[in-house]
Order: C-alpha cells, then structure tokens, then sequence
C-alpha cells in the first residue's frame, strides 16, 4: 500500500481541510484508524460543507448544555475510537480534566494493538488513566453483538453520562436503554445518532472538542444555574435548526 | 495496520453500502485505492442518502445525454483512478466496448506500482489496451502542477471526448480549457467538477457506470438522434433538479 504525502501550501483555500485528513491518514499509519474511519471522515466533511465549516450558532447552543451535564454529572466518560484519538487527543484529555470525567477506548473494530495505539496516543497529550483497554473491558452493553459491546466496569458501564463523539446508531440507541445521558458530536442530523442522543453537537469533532473545553471552563466559573442550562436545551428542535441551515447551503 | 473484515449479513438495511465499503477496503489493501480515496468516497455516501440511494430521473437523463456524446465522438477516453478501477472495472470495460473508447489511467498520486496495479485490475475484466501507464504518460496538460497533469499523448491528451468519474475540480476545468468535451460522475452536484464539466451525472459511480453501459447499448441499437439528444440537455439545470432532490431530502 502507498500512502504519498502532498506539502500543503497554508494559503491553499482548502488548507484546513487537508490538513485534518493528512492527520488521520497518519493515523491510519500509526494503527490508530482503520480504513472505515476515513470512509466515515469523508462523510462528515460531506455535511461539514453543508453547515460552511464553522461551528455554527445552533451547535454553540448544544455545546453549552453539553458542558453543562458533564460538569453536573457525577460519572462522566469520554469515549473515544480511532478517529477521535487521531484528530484531538488533546481536547479529550483536557475536557476530561476539566469535568471530572474519565476517558474510555471504545472501538468498532476492537484488537488489542489498536486499544494499546489509542491508550498510547492519549497518554502522550496528559491522560493519566485509560479506561476499557485490553481486559479491562469485561463488562457488556446489554442488546449489543459483536466486539462494540465490550465496556469497563469501572468507566462507561457504571457512567451516567457519556460522551461519544463519532459514534454508530445501534451502540448509542443501547446507552440510551441503559439510561446514560448520551452526548454525540455527529454532523449528520438526520443520523439515528443524532435522533437518539440527549444532546447532538452537530460540528465537525476537530473545532467542537475544544469548544467544548472552552465552554466547561467558563461554566465551572459562573454562577449560571447549570440545570437550567441543560433543562432549556431542546435536542429534537436543536437538530431541524442544523437541517434549516443545511438546506439554505444547498 | 489492521484492517478488519465484517461478515455482511444480506438482510442488513446497510448491506449495499457495507458491501461498496469493503470493496474499496479491499482496493486499499491491493494497492489501487488511496486512504485519500476512502475519505473521498464517504463524501460520496453523504451525498448519496441525499438523492435516496437510487439513480434519479434527472441523473437518467445526463446518462442518456453521456451515452450520445460519447457515442459521437471521434476519440472519447474513460479516465480510471484507484476508486474506479475497485469499484466498476467491470463497467469501464464493457462501456469502452459500446462505445469504442479507450481507456487510460490517470490518478492524483501517482506511482507506477499504482499505475500497474490500476493497469492489471482493468486487464482482468477484459480491457485489451490501456492508455497513460509508466512512460506513456508523457504529454501535460497545462496550467496544472503536479502528477495530475501527466496524461497519454494517444489517450486523454487527444482525445475529443474525456469521461472522468471521480474527479478533481482543477483537472476538469483544465480539461475543459483543452476544449474536450467533459463528463463525470460526481455526487456533489455543488463541487467544481460538477459545475465546470459539460455533462454531469449526479449518481453514485457503482450504478452510474453500468446504467452508461445500458443507455449506449440501446442508443446504439435505436433511430434516434443522438445529436438532438445532447442539443436539449441542459447541464446547469440538470445540476438544479439534483440538489432540489437533495433539499427535499433534508
């Protein structure tokens, strides 16, 4: 297999862009990602076109309240697969730090190499503890098949709240029946993610998870109610007001 | 790195896509297709759930007007790239067949194991002759840099007629300087190679290549004017009806 590499000029229109997919076919080097989750990136630059690449006002709306559960919640986990470690370990571990929550491999495709690259990737930017790696992941999301079922006691089965960026429907819609709070980045709303998650960021992961940092600062710092923040928020509302934006893109 | 396999089960609502998705797995892993060329190729899958999954009527009719062009002209040439060649070498074959044009290989990273492995996929479902490989490609089409401009002298850089799935938006439009007549195959009917191309077919290249088969085989075989065929399309407005498909989607 080849993998060639293209210098990217930063005044190119599309610099960011390439920029973002350079790093995750490093990581699909690196054994982080595996080739569905370029496929899956490249859907997501598809809806990312359709919301103009900026984080829109609808998602600014969804990352507040988002921040605002993890920091109420008492058991909040990050979970995180190969394209999330690729594109902001650093974000991860600094919301983790910044609300109390744990950080979880999960993967679709699980092997214990993989597991290790991600924990690895993770630990270089900060994490001091990697949940749901190697055996640790004995416990199981009930209705699940196959490897996705495989959680950590200690981490996102015993969560009430849990972060999945990039996450697939049928794994989601479980969490939901657990009841956890579930908390995606997906920028497909129409995605049965989207429709079955709490709170649906609709944003491309690389500028929400930062947000997401950002916001969760600024509320640990206000006398805001927290609760009323998340009780305003309306997810189903939230995701026709992505759609609207989508539509007048097109 | 470790790329997994999902048995596919024939009864899964995905089972079309999943099945497309492991093809180009697979092309990765034989040296056709690029990690760029997966992250592409999601880009085409967001789109396609917007036009539903199926060849629209408007896509027929740029089917129809293609299959007349190409039938028209003195030197049409297909234009094969690593997702092409993983997805429908079958169809590339057998519509240089119907419609007496050649085929040439022509890809944006360029190395000559590539080229031979592109070369050889083509060769195994029949192509006798194919153009643009190794030394042959030594003629350049101006105004661009880079691999991409190296194209065959007997091939695309002659030919009157360039059908190019999949392609980029500066490459079409220096093909459109060249004064060939230009038809690709794009799911974003909003991308520059959409706008800048003579015929754009709006459709998911796995259906639009064999359904181009189809049309030049009964074009080929009726009395009607192919000429008038292509004098009422209307590339621009064909490009409307698709993303008025899409919105309506949304």
């Amino acid at each position: 297999m080849h993998i060639n590499h293209i210098g990217i000029p930063s005044d190119h229109p599309r610099a960011k862009s390439l920029y973002i997919r350079e790093k995750l076919v490093n990581g699909l080097r690196r054994g982080l990602v595996v080739p569905e989750g370029l496929i899956a990136h490249g859907r997501g630059e598809a809806y990312d076109y359709l919301i103009g690449e900026h984080t829109t006002k609808t998602a600014q709306r969804a990352i507040k309240a988002a921040a605002a559960i993890l920091l109420l919640s008492n058991r909040p986990v990050i979970s995180v697969n190969g394209n999330t470690a690729a594109l902001c370990a650093n974000a991860v571990v600094e919301l983790a730090k910044v609300t109390g929550a744990g950080i979880e491999v999960n993967i679709f495709y699980r092997t214990e190499e993989r597991e290790m690259a991600i924990k690895a990737e993770l630990e270089v930017h900060g994490a001091k503890k990697v949940f749901g790696v190697g055996s640790k992941a004995s416990a199981r999301i009930p209705e699940l098949q196959s490897e996705r079922r495989r959680v950590d006691p200690d981490g996102i089965y015993t969560a009430d709240t849990v972060l999945v960026p990039l996450e697939d429907g049928d794994r989601t819609e479980a969490l939901v029946k657990m009841n956890k709070t579930v908390i995606t980045i997906d920028l497909n709303p129409l995605s049965r993610t989207s429709r079955a998650a709490n709170i649906t960021i609709v944003d491309n992961v690389v500028r929400a998870m930062p947000a997401l940092v950002e916001a969760a600062y600024k509320l640990r710092g206000t006398t805001m109610s927290l609760k009323k923040i998340t009780d305003n928020f309306d997810n189903r509302k939230n995701l026709q007001q992505s759609l609207k934006t989508m539509k007048g893109e097109l």
